[in-house]
């Protein structure tokens, strides 16, 4: 700031004031903690800064657009777009705005514009600032600080920052605004991706909410949805995220329950260490292919070159399978079954987004040797199968267990099997979790040689290569279940993984309740809440007393917690409690007369209904697809195509081409592909019709069907 | 092994016999294999390889020296030493084995000197063998395979090896032993490291045991144990180990505890990425200096150079706070407490040691913010006692809680408490676990600016910088319970944090044993061992049939086991089972009826009784020390020096170095320094008669003492 301030001394403007203030997060409060703090000018309006980014090729340097607007008056990015001639403006990601002015959005202001960032964006002012009277409020670099300044003084600060390539764009907006909706683009028919920007901003909503509306621009709605409910921040590597305790404490949820099962299965926990040699890493060709350009390599150590480069592990195959070698020397020493909990790193440089791809992810990694395929065979699906109850138990998400094509397995394995999650609001697939037979393709001799004596071979000389598994789970489960269980006031948890499960918020104290009243009712509160938690329920009473019930209702249903409680004097009276459920919105009160086990079963029904809403909306969205010129009509319409499918390889690569084509004009940029690949071939193949040999025929290619595929567009 | 073969052709050199059998890892083992597998020749004798490590300046590059003898033949190394003219002749770490042959020790023979590796090393040969008419064993490079060769044939191949330079020496072993007690230099009287290593072989142990004695070779004893326990096993990454399922699962058990305990604190679980960007990393000086020489740095992804280089974290504070300055905006936000379980590394040149001292290591770092200096003093105390409390309550392990000097604190604290541990058998102090107060030094507004507003400050503009504390908990809780608690027989465990508390081993069953009474006793165990299980007891039935009692005995004894059981005919008539004590040895008869209780009672003694033991052994090394020529002494006599100190950092430097010169002749090159510094300034001054202010002096510098301090060699 202390530069900007310089040059608004050398330019001789001088604001009229400068204050801190709380940090606010929205213009209401940002209003609200202007007028509650002291040396305020009497009357002044607010500014907003808006960053867009133009629909650009993937590979180009974008050019960020800077709206600056009062702000009461619509800016709308569609009339915006069209009069500057660039396409698709959309609100730029928390990244970009870290990128460009390493600020985060409640901290933007004209003043982030200087000699080194104007240059690189398109400056757009309203015309209406340099010729109003009033003072305006702009933040000073940072949301708890703002400077007053004459709006002409604003724009002559701009405009010293012009260079002879690039100008400040003053435009009038509000005959922009009149004029848009005749000039602006029609929205396309059947996608979100051609509508106005604007559409996603939620009426009403601005104090404390998502902002966008998930339908419309989902993937700001998700990266919202994250950081208001205090799931996660950025990070300043980019690519990783912090994961705050209200995510953390579900993967906790998930590792306490996982961990338990995969005991009972005889599987013990260990610790490889997090570096892989080169040599070591590169051992399976195939394997690594999948794997080499995302690897992040350690040349240095304090000041010193390594001799040799030292990867860090994307998986654990090749790190671990030489110790299985050595330590598997009888049939006695089988099965070996570990798993690990940790981190591992995939330099990934398409864009990241949290929890989904990020470039390090907490997972665990279960890697496990049998002496025959049949007892491979039968763990990989037992460890599935839990993985699917991770999703539909704890989660209340759906998924199809399946079996993975051959172009879409395991790099170096033998089969994969998945269990394959949906988005309803992208219409997109979502691998969830995998499970692999590796086979022994890592155990045979010119591999990790991992073998026994057969001990049925009765010359003792017979040799048998170990049959292997390797499982993982990430932290992309948490990023599902935002996907599928959010919605437009925030985060909606399933109760089993929330670590709040029920909220209990005084209501109905006004400036006429006595201090004695409040006690009581607080009191009553607090009571409830221990006598839930002796119950075994994670049950918290909000007392804040800065707070009002709505701002606090607001809260808590941002942050997805699944019930809240009411309490008033009526309430205390009726001895009884306002139930609110974070799922349905629906309100009922229950008696406090037994309400530990009212509440426990409560809690159930929403868990389960919440699953089987879920899971009705991804049925209704799996189509039976026979006939070629259906399938991207289906993918168009958000639905997964299931397809009676020949199961052969350049089939596959034929149908993401072909799919990828006709459904050009629908790309969106932030997803990887409008292609559709083969999801999985579900194990459960008696939802469809039989598929009669040599009668049906894959609606791709023609050649007979062998089992029904799901295809989609996918994540 | 093929370039080895083709060499011998080449020298017209034909092995008798070359045969695979089952991996080995002694010579009674492989003798036992040998025996067992067809083709082996009638008559043989089995080749030793030894590779010892002469004492260097630590900088020199090491030139150790392989030792080739018949398996019955005494190789007496200080005997050779001498002949040798090399001081000091060590049995070489598996670590230089890995380097120098890329084999371990089990799989080391005369083959593994080849065209690159015999130049580098001194070649010793027993004479004997090239005279000898016997047939000779040797691994064939690994301990599964073996190759018999003539002695003549050994010493021909060995000689085609030889340069102008390296020659290989032919020495008459049988003669050098018998001169060797006249002409070897005598032990030192009051340490070991002078005496000849051969008294560390433990008589009788040889097929499953420790090998040495862990008075007498203790860095070998260690990782013996840690080898042959199933704790761990060497990793292709040097100062990089796995950690088995023996060793992690004692580190669940104290994350349990330990997690369960600051969850009660109020702590909450996140997670920060592992990479920390360079100015991030580098923004506090002090603190930085402590660790960047030892920091890994990814340079790399797939073949892309970064442009930015990034940091792995070695600890978290610069990589958290920068979003504690984010988050904590209202003296509402705090306390904040988080804390992470995570790995983080340190690139350290020093000679690795299992647990103590690796390149990563698991930990837990807590990260806290308070209003108040009171509230965070009085976490840093709690967290301390909960520090403490893992090592006594769960490992059974003393320790003494302190305060570090001004010398030894957390880099850009304020102050670091500490809990000193202390190994006997070395004498040496360690730190095991340290609760830092940070005070205000990483908030001030130059460094991460975390403040809040003064909420007694009734003008509303004063701001407070928090006070932040950092703690931290490694696996180092793991090799120190390994040191203090192990023994020749192996590892010893405290029940509290075994897998397995009680084993039980069926027993008396001979050849004439009916089929029927076998499986009665072997029902008997199974039974046993389940309704241990469900009285919450960890118990196995050990019912391999392909073993002996007595190898099951070794072989759980030496993984430290606390309680065996034994049952057979007579005690199933008795209706009792014999227990055996792993820390004691003493054997006890237990009826069956109430059996769980009586274990479960046993396991609570045991737990004590090993506590109470270690402490009472540290308490009688700590020793009062108020004059300066009695301090080296104290510290030669394996004991901690407890002395008045006057806590001036000048005079810390003095004793450093003082006592490190007057001990020169005791340095261990494996152990990082023969100097006394300071390990703590015990909270509990009580032990120790009062310091009279102006009366009581420094022993070491004559100025006013402060505080009974101990002064201590340590790791």
């Amino acid at each position: 700031m202390e530069a900007v301030t310089q040059s608004l001394a050398s330019l001789s403007l001088k604001p009229t004031a400068q204050i801190s203030h709380a940090a606010t997060s929205s213009p209401a409060a940002w209003k609200d903690a202007l007028s509650s703090t002291q040396g305020v000018p009497a009357s002044f309006e607010l500014i907003k800064t808006l960053v867009y980014k133009p629909k650009t090729a993937k590979t180009a340097t974008p050019v960020p657009v800077v709206v600056i607007a009062k702000e009461s008056t619509t800016a709308s990015s569609g009339a915006i777009g069209k009069k500057l001639n660039l396409k698709e403006l959309r609100l730029a990601s928390e990244d970009l705005l870290k990128e460009f002015f390493a600020l985060d959005k409640d901290s933007l202001s004209p003043l982030a514009l200087d000699k080194n960032t104007f240059p690189k964006v398109v400056t757009v002012v309203d015309a209406s600032i340099n010729s109003s009277d009033s003072v305006f409020a702009l933040h000073a670099l940072s949301s708890d600080s703002t400077v007053f300044m004459q709006g002409s003084d604003i724009v002559t600060y701009l405009k010293s920052l012009e260079t002879a390539e690039v100008q400040v764009q003053e435009l009038d907006f509000s005959s922009l605004e009149a004029s848009a909706p005749a000039t602006a683009p029609a929205p396309a028919a059947t996608t979100a991706s051609g509508r106005n920007r604007e559409d996603a901003r939620i009426e009403g909503a601005v104090q404390i909410a998502i902002g966008v509306k998930k339908e419309v621009d989902f993937p700001t709605w998700y990266t919202n949805v994250l950081i208001k409910a205090d799931m996660l921040d950025y990070y300043s590597v980019s690519g990783c995220y912090i994961l705050k305790p209200w995510s953390y404490s579900i993967w906790e949820e998930i590792q306490r329950w996982f961990d338990s099962e995969i005991k009972e299965l005889g599987v013990q926990n260990s610790y490889f260490p997090m570096f892989v040699s080169a040599k070591v890493l590169e051992r399976e060709k195939d394997h690594i292919e999948g794997f080499s350009p995302e690897v992040a390599w350690v040349t240095k150590a304090g000041n010193s070159d390594l001799e040799e480069h030292i990867a860090i592990r994307p998986t654990s195959e090749t790190a671990m399978y030489p110790y299985y070698s050595k330590w598997i020397k009888s049939h006695r020493d089988l099965p070996l079954k570990l798993n690990q909990w940790n981190s591992v790193v995939r330099w990934e440089f398409k864009n990241p987004q949290p929890f989904l791809r990020t470039r390090e992810f907490l997972w665990q990694e279960g890697h496990t040797a049998f002496l025959t395929k049949a007892e491979a065979d039968t763990e990989v699906r037992q460890i599935l199968d839990l993985y699917r109850r991770v999703y539909e138990e704890l989660l209340a998400v759906p998924v199809i267990p399946g079996i993975k094509s051959e172009k879409e397995k395991f790099a170096g394995g033998l089969y994969t099997t998945t269990i394959e999650g949906f988005i309803p609001t992208t219409g997109r697939g979502i691998q969830a979790g995998t499970s692999h037979c590796l086979g022994q393709n890592f155990s045979r001799a010119e591999m990790f040689n991992i073998t026994v004596e057969d001990p049925n071979d009765p010359t003792g000389q017979g040799k048998i290569h170990v049959w292997q598994n390797s499982w993982g789970l990430s932290t992309r489960t948490i990023g599902v279940m935002v996907m599928v269980h959010g919605d437009n006031q925030g985060l909606v948890l399933p109760p089993r993984v929330a670590s709040i499960q029920v909220v209990i918020v005084p209501c109905g104290i006004t400036v006429k309740t006595s201090d004695e009243e409040r006690a009581k009712i607080n009191q009553a509160c607090d009571d409830l809440a221990k006598s839930l938690k002796k119950a075994g329920i994670r049950a918290k009473a909000d007392l804040r007393d800065i707070y009002t019930p709505g701002y606090k209702f607001n809260d808590w249903e941002q942050k997805g917690v699944p019930l809240r409680l009411e309490i008033g004097p009526n309430d205390l009276k009726k001895k009884q409690t306002l139930s609110v459920r974070r799922d349905t919105g629906v309100k009922d009160p229950i008696p406090l007369e037994g309400l530990e086990s009212s509440v426990s079963s409560l809690l159930q029904t929403i868990q389960n209904d919440m699953f089987k809403r879920a899971q009705d909306t991804y049925f209704s969205r799996l189509k039976e697809v026979t006939k070629w010129e259906d399938l991207v009509p289906t993918l168009d319409a958000k639905c997964v195509a299931v397809i009676p499918w020949c199961e052969v390889e350049a089939c596959e690569d034929d149908i993401k081409e072909r799919s990828a084509k006709a459904s050009e004009e629908q790309a969106d940029e932030r997803a990887p592909s409008a292609g559709a690949k083969s999801l999985a071939i579900p194990f459960d193949q008696s939802k469809w019709a039989p598929i009669e040999p040599g009668k049906t025929k894959c609606p791709a290619c023609g050649k007979d069907a062998k089992r029904w595929t799901m295809f989609g567009r996918s994540y």
